[in-house]
């Protein structure tokens, strides 16, 4: 009976992916390597447990947890995000300049609400973050895809495509790409920024990635090098503080902002309090750094035991990438092998029950591009664990090389 | 330089109203009637910090707070709201068919990501709540006013303008509606029910005051008569347990949840989970029922102290109603006062500093209406400074009238 809006349609493919990537991660027996999660160890338990005894003590801040909050978020996270977050990275910003929304998928969310009319066209990188693409086109916009290499998105092809596409938007993962750990180089940082300003393009730089960087040094924003406001950088504290507390912010200029505040009133009025002012402790009493670098730790031993593995147990012709931070790799196996049926037996079949995630839905494309690939995560499996997986999920794709 | 979706340009009156009424709340030295915020004294700060430093005190449940949870909300405090809110008040429904939401106003907003198409109709009482026709607006809605009394929305208008206008949506606020304080009669609620199934249109029934009652006996929701999955129920935990932990959810058949899934998958993947934890203990600790006798009696104590102070120091010929629980009364002024310019000057006179909020907002029909009527929301001022506010507005109101 039910009249659901256009824009549902376009949700009927892909949200069968998510919910078949959140039931595998919910089976005890599985190992996966499916979901996108920090790792357990990763989580600030004991830290988030003394502040929160300490600011509950407190009936100012009591109260202020649990009454109505600023829109734009709280003056303190809003600081952090500022100082601890963006100056450090070669980001001037002001704090009035900083929405805390409610996670990086509602900055997604919130962007689009601002700009994407049906039809617009955005440009995304092939291969990009399943869930974004899904906003992307609930808000019933045309995705068009632009090539990558080990660098990244390749401006060349990106500035063909703006010129022939006229697209609303170019949506980049630059730091341990989503899905393929790619970390697009600082050379093409400069030029997209400079794209976005010449042909007058918003640029959304989504970058939840780039504080877990453990090799390689680090790089600055595309934002840094925008001098007219056309890039808006999206990030989120699930990385490195908690992504249960869904908690993320937009940094844009002052047109924009003014129109994200009246976006955020109408999805949810604020984002929820407790959370905002647990975080921003955590930042403020310094505990950041040294949790910091334990994550980084963990999760460099991670992916050296993953990408270890993966060149042993995995058949001749694989090709994977390697990244220097973040939560996956991206891997290619040899051409006969369909990620999409790999994945239905890993999971059912009694002596492997490892996920993945299989590669095909990242291509905005379609046409079977990336039937042969696969997103693998390390970051919320112990090595123990990676091994273990890592040695069945190997030994299956070998039996399937023709 | 920002090319703005078409969806923007809606926002550019009513945010405004948004801004100057937060504005307004933050500056300490002004007696606020304007905004819908709980009371500072309803707000269980203890409870929550009991339950808190006893949540994080088990691993277990600190890396549930902190980790990725699910996309429709935490088991837990699905079963609250099935077992402790709609069983008592007669509606039978199964856990999976409640999703959580960021708040009340974030389920308006995911169901009109469901439903509403550009210049879509909705039916909204007249006058009704500004921010749910902000939203309404913002989804390119066109909003059309259905004539209310004493006992709420008339269903024979209902039903005209449903023939007349083919709307997509029927939007309900049933009980000590915002901003009239009104309670939908039991005979209405059947009828709406009713005429969703009959004509085939979704009924919005959102109820975030229902359960702050201290007059008068509970009526059954719209949703208790509803036999084809047509009426929706929406409701928040801002009013019964915290408005800045942002919780809500929404009731409704097999079909529109699951599509809730989708949709709240691409607003922001979930709700935070520490407020939901926290909430559900709150419940299942069974602190529910005293605190919830505690806010009755404070906002009835409240309610009483305006309604006479109204009815003492505002001029002859005001008209009042009586709302048997909630936050607001509304007040129709003598025709030639007109409640926006009054505003600005009961804000800013030294001698006065009292908030409210102006009528014309409430009404989709715009022309004026409303323009001689005031909002005004007792339930976050102390009884003491009601009588300092009223009284102070009450004078300068008799100043005007001609």
């Amino acid at each position: 009976m039910a009249h659901f809006a256009k824009r549902m349609k376009s949700m009927e493919n892909s949200a069968y992916v998510v919910k078949k990537l959140f039931g595998a991660m919910n089976d005890p027996e599985i190992i996966s390597f499916g979901g996108g999660a920090p790792a357990r160890e990763a989580l600030p338990v004991d830290i988030v447990r003394e502040i929160s005894n300490d600011i509950m003590r407190m009936d100012s801040r009591g109260i202020e947890a649990l009454q109505y909050g600023p829109v734009m978020g709280t003056a303190d996270l809003r600081e952090v995000v500022v100082n601890e977050l963006l100056a450090p990275k070669g980001v001037e910003a002001k704090a009035e300049n900083i929405i805390i929304t409610g996670g990086g998928m509602e900055a997604i969310n919130l962007l689009c609400q601002l700009f994407i009319d049906p039809d617009d066209i955005i440009l995304v990188e092939s291969p990009s973050f399943v869930h974004s693409v899904e906003v992307f086109e609930m808000f019933q916009a045309k995705c068009i895809p632009v090539s990558m290499d080990e660098n990244g998105m390749m401006t060349d092809d990106l500035e063909e495509k703006i010129i022939k596409y006229k697209p609303k938007m170019v949506y980049v993962i630059p730091t341990f790409q989503n899905p393929t750990g790619i970390t697009l180089s600082q050379e093409r940082r400069k030029k997209i920024a400079e794209l976005g300003s010449k042909y007058d393009k918003i640029i959304l730089e989504d970058d939840p990635y780039r504080d877990i960087r453990y090799s390689g040094s680090d790089l600055l924003p595309i934002k840094s090098f925008d001098k007219t406001g056309h890039t808006i950088l999206a990030n989120s504290f699930s990385k490195i503080f908690s992504a249960g507390s869904r908690l993320g912010y937009i940094y844009a200029n002052d047109e924009i902002t003014e129109k994200l505040f009246d976006a955020k009133t109408a999805t949810n009025s604020h984002t929820a309090m407790l959370p905002q002012i647990l975080c921003a402790e955590f930042f403020k009493r310094g505990y950041y750094p040294a949790h910091h670098k334990m994550i980084c730790d963990l999760y460099r031993e991670r992916r050296d035991v993953m990408l270890e593995c993966i060149d042993k147990f995995f058949p001749e012709g694989t090709k994977r990438t390697t990244p220097d931070g973040g939560l996956f790799v991206w891997v290619e196996l040899p051409e006969n092998i369909n990620t999409t049926e790999l994945l239905k037996e890993s999971v059912s079949n009694p002596d492997v029950k490892v996920a993945f995630v299989a590669g095909e839905g990242f291509y905005a494309e379609g046409g079977g591009k990336g039937r042969n690939c696969m997103r693998i995560s390390y970051g919320g499996v112990t090595p123990e664990k990676i091994r273990i997986g890592a040695e069945k999920l190997g030994r299956l794709i070998s039996s399937k090389v023709k």
